[in-house]
Parts: structure tokens; C-alpha cells; sequence
């Protein structure tokens, strides 16, 4: 894939000479974790610009999107996250941190619309509050990775309404799709949600642009976040996708991982519900998710 | 120098997966070299991030840290280009740019103190203008690579003065220090500018923060900018700097070529200028600088 280089040794001299110079102006760097990340920084960064030998005009454009993308960027609109999501920089982050091991769940992007201090409900209670969309029974376990309950696993989970907006994008003040609840004694959780519904990224500034100019859509799959924490265990940032939606292959920020995409089994209006939920002539769906973690220090 | 990886081979499957897909996110995209560079960049951010294993603090702080180089960003401060600089991908794409080619001159930085519609002056005239310092001459050749003179080459010059400030930094709308002039019918040039002195780049900013934590300095080694144009001629854009200056070494953004380190001999009060000028008790310094352009198709 890279551009065929023909260059003289004169001229990969003086290129590699300057990569030289550059690494070593960091070697006085007094903290030695952070020397090693700007000669990382150096030595891909000068890379990439060998690599794609890039034009002068192209390093100006490069200038000015990253300019862009500085200015939209607001105490509200984090477009630099934006870029890292979509760039699955954000995803290659967690994936490193997130090492694998055994079979605890997989981690995926933490997004941008978890709010601290949700409301706590009751195993069973509905998480929805006045978020629209069709009833979802999500129910499931916390072990950790030798299959022993975790009682009292704090789970905060939180999603977009029917029509794709979190309750931080609403125009009231309203808390709704979002909350916390602790496992039961032997392990199990259940609480009623909303089947979650695709979303675009937010795609009306910089990074909205690189999508359209690439040809990429800036949809997300339709999924559920939750986040899971229990003493001795690492915290669990996650999603649960729906199998069969579309969007799976081409999630914009690369948070589809195969093990975390689950059936969300379609109930016809009428069939009775789990704990005797009266739900009129309304469909609902239910879907099971059990979770593994790994121990802290991994 | 690479930080040692001991991960696993479901690990590194993971984070190579993660890769493939968000390389072929870019497949399709219409424009080719687009696609080239999106995947370009792709690639090397994904090395980077693990070959360094970003851990997800040091992800936010560098999130955190193009934010505020974003937020400083004006139409009269460019901290993104400060960032390039610094970390040698301004110098780097210059020298991909303008390929080692026979004896051509060398290229170096455009820096951000160019200023169109700089005054013209004759032969031998004084760029200076007001611009404070010790009065220097300047004279040399403009030769094509087969060592023929070229007449009428554009000749940008343009420099701090010995306070280390460009006129743009001036708080009044005085021009100084900048002119342009054109080679003669021999090929040659002359004119009087002042001996160039150190100055840092802004380092007020995020960037200058980032030299202190570094340990590194924001000097500039000592130069005097050229620009160079000549029909059928690469425009060369470069600096000379002075021979014995002692941040030739270390200069903030990697300008300094061996090739363009030039003698700036002392010459003592009273001694006789080349031209009649009288400096009275000033002591003046002159260099020469024989400029060769390459031809524009290389
Ligand atoms: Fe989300
Ligand atoms: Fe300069």
C-alpha cells in the first residue's frame, strides 16, 4: 500500500539525518516515560511523511483541518475525540488497555455521553425513565473469570432514545435512558430498557467532512452502554450490539467486537412479560448478557 | 528504543484486526491519493499507539493537549504549525519537497514571517529600514545547476532585528527588515541587512510547554530568510544562519543544513564598505551566498 519511493541516497540521507536530529533533540527529556512517547510520536510521525511522501500543499490542508477541528471543539463538542473515534484510535486505546484475558467480556469506546451520578434503580426497575422506544428486559450475570458470582457489581448503563438522542442532547434538563443498579447476592441483574436504535456521530464539522470526503457513514450500530465495577475487578467499559443490525460492519467508531453483539429477541404485543409488567398492546424485546471480569491487576 | 510488548497472540490478533478494519473503512474512497494518505495515517497512528502501549490516561492528556494547541490557534498565533515544527514534520516535508538535486541550494523552513508585498529595493540597497543592529552585507550569485548566472531572480529577504523581533511583531505598522530585489544581468546580487541574532518561537503556548518538559529550548539559531524565483527554476525557499552561532546545534525547528552555515565575517569600525557607505564608528559584518536553483520539473 505504500507509495513506491524512488530516492537517491543522497536525499534518504538527509531524510534520515533529520529523523536522527529530531530524536535526539528528545533525549534530555528529564521524565523517561515521557521521552519515550514524543521519539514514538517522532520516529511514526516522520514515518507517515516518508511514507505517503506528503506535498507541501497536502502538510497545509493537514494545517488547516486540524485547525478546524481545534475551534468547534468546546466545553460541549469534543471533535478531537471525534477524530481518535473515527480514526479507531480511541478503539486501539482500549484494546490495548483491555488486555485479553480468559473469557472476560471485551471492552469497547467509552463515548461521549456518560454523566456522572445517575439515578439508582432497583433490580427490575426501568432505567428508560422518559426516553421513547419499545421495552427492552435486559437481564444477565457478573462472575468474575472462574465463573463466581459478584454480588453488589455496580452496573451503570445508559443509551440513546428511539430517535438516537441521549438525554444530554435534549433541550430540558430531563435524566432519562441512564442509570445505576448492583447485582443481586448471586451474581444476576435485570432491568427493563429501550431496544437501542442506530445514531450518527455528531458529523456537521470537521470530522463529519473527512467521513463524507472517504465515503463512510457516521452512523453508530445500535447498542447499549454499560460500564460494570466490583472490588478486585477491572472496570468494564462495554456495549452490547443488536445481531442482524446492518450497521455492524461499519460502526464509525469501531466499537463492534463480535463477542458483545447479542439477540434482542423480538416479543409480540401481548406475551407476557418476565415480571408481570403490564405493557398494553405493545411490542418488546429482551436480550441476556453476562458478564465476565477480569481481575484488577491484569 | 521500542517499548518491549509481551502480549499474547489473542491480544495481538486483536489489535491487528482492529486495524485491517479500520484500514478497509477507507477503501472507499473516490479520490485515490486520499485514500493513500487516510490509510497512511491509519497505519502509523496504530503503530504508534502500540508500540508505545498509550495507556488510556496518557490518550486523554494528548486529547487534552490538541485542545489547547486547537484553543490558541488564531488568525495571527498558529500553534499547529509550532507543533510541526517542533517536532521536525514542517523540515521533514520541506526536504521531501525539494529533493537533494546536484548542487542545488538546500531548502529550510518557510517559518511564519513572510509577509507578501514586501518593498522593493535596488541593488545594493538597504533591507533594513528601520530594523534595529549591526549593519551586515550581503552579496552572492544566483546560478542555475550548469553554474549559468540567472538575471532577474525574485529576491525575498526577510529577518528579525537584534531585539530577535520581525516587523509583524512590531506594535506599529512599520515595515523593516524585509524587501525584495532582483539579480542582476550577471547573475549577481548585493544589498545591506543587519547581522542576524537568536529569537525563540512563541512559546507561551502549549507547545512551549511541551520544550519545557522536554528540556529542550525554543531558539531559533541565528538566520536570515530567503525566497528565490526564477522562471523555469524550483522557488527556493531557505535561510543562511552564522557560522560559530552556538544554537546552530539545537536549533527549536531543525532549519540548520551544513550547506547553508555561512561566514559572517567582523569587520571593525572604520573599515571601508564595498559600496562608499559610511557606518562612522559602527563595526559592519558581511557573508556571501551563492544561491543555485534547481529546474522547476524535478
Ligand atoms: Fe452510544
Ligand atoms: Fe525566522
Amino acid at each position: 500500500m505504500t507509495t513506491e519511493m524512488q530516492v537517491s541516497d543522497e536525499q534518504r540521507h538527509r531524510e534520515e539525518e533529520l529523523v536522527r536530529l529530531v530524536l535526539a533533540s528528545f533525549d534530555g527529556t528529564p521524565e523517561p516515560r515521557l521521552k519515550e512517547l514524543m521519539q514514538g510520536v517522532v520516529r511514526h510521525l516522520h514515518a507517515f511523511l516518508r511514507d505517503v511522501r506528503l506535498t507541501e500543499r497536502e502538510w497545509l490542508q493537514a494545517i488547516e483541518f486540524l485547525t478546524a477541528v481545534g475551534h468547534i471543539t468546546d466545553d460541549r463538542r469534543q471533535e478531537f475525540i471525534l477524530l481518535s473515534d473515527t480514526l479507531g484510535a480511541s478503539m486501539q486505546t482500549i484494546a490495548i488497555n483491555n488486555e485479553a484475558y480468559g473469557d472476560a467480556t471485551e471492552a469497547t469506546v467509552f463515548g461521549p455521553f456518560f454523566v456522572e451520578d445517575s439515578p439508582h434503580v432497583e433490580l427490575g426497575g426501568d432505567i428508560a425513565g422518559s426516553a421513547s422506544g419499545q421495552p427492552c428486559w435486559v437481564e444477565g450475570t457478573v462472575t468474575d473469570i472462574d465463573g463466581r458470582p459478584i454480588a453488589g457489581a455496580r452496573i451503570e448503563v445508559w443509551e440513546a432514545d428511539e430517535d438516537g438522542f441521549y438525554d444530554v442532547q435534549y433541550t430540558d434538563d430531563r435524566v432519562a435512558g441512564r442509570a445505576h443498579l448492583f447485582s443481586d447476592d448471586d451474581g444476576s441483574f435485570r432491568f427493563w430498557a429501550v431496544t437501542p436504535t442506530p445514531y450518527p456521530i455528531p458529523h456537521d464539522g470537521p470530522v463529519g467532512a473527512m467521513l463524507a470526503a472517504t465515503g463512510r457513514s457516521p452512523m453508530r450500530a445500535s447498542h447499549l452502554h454499560f460500564m460494570v465495577g466490583a472490588e478486585g475487578c477491572r472496570t468494564l467499559v462495554t456495549h452490547i450490539f443488536v445481531r442482524g443490525d446492518e450497521l455492524l460492519a461499519s460502526d464509525s467508531v469501531f466499537g463492534v467486537k463480535d463477542s458483545l453483539v447479542k439477540d434482542f429477541v423480538e416479543q409480540p404485543a401481548g406475551t407476557p412479560t418476565p415480571d408481570g409488567r403490564e405493557l398494553g398492546d405493545a411490542s418488546w424485546s429482551r436480550v441476556a448478557f453476562d458478564i465476565v471480569l477480569a481481575p484488577a491487576e491484569v
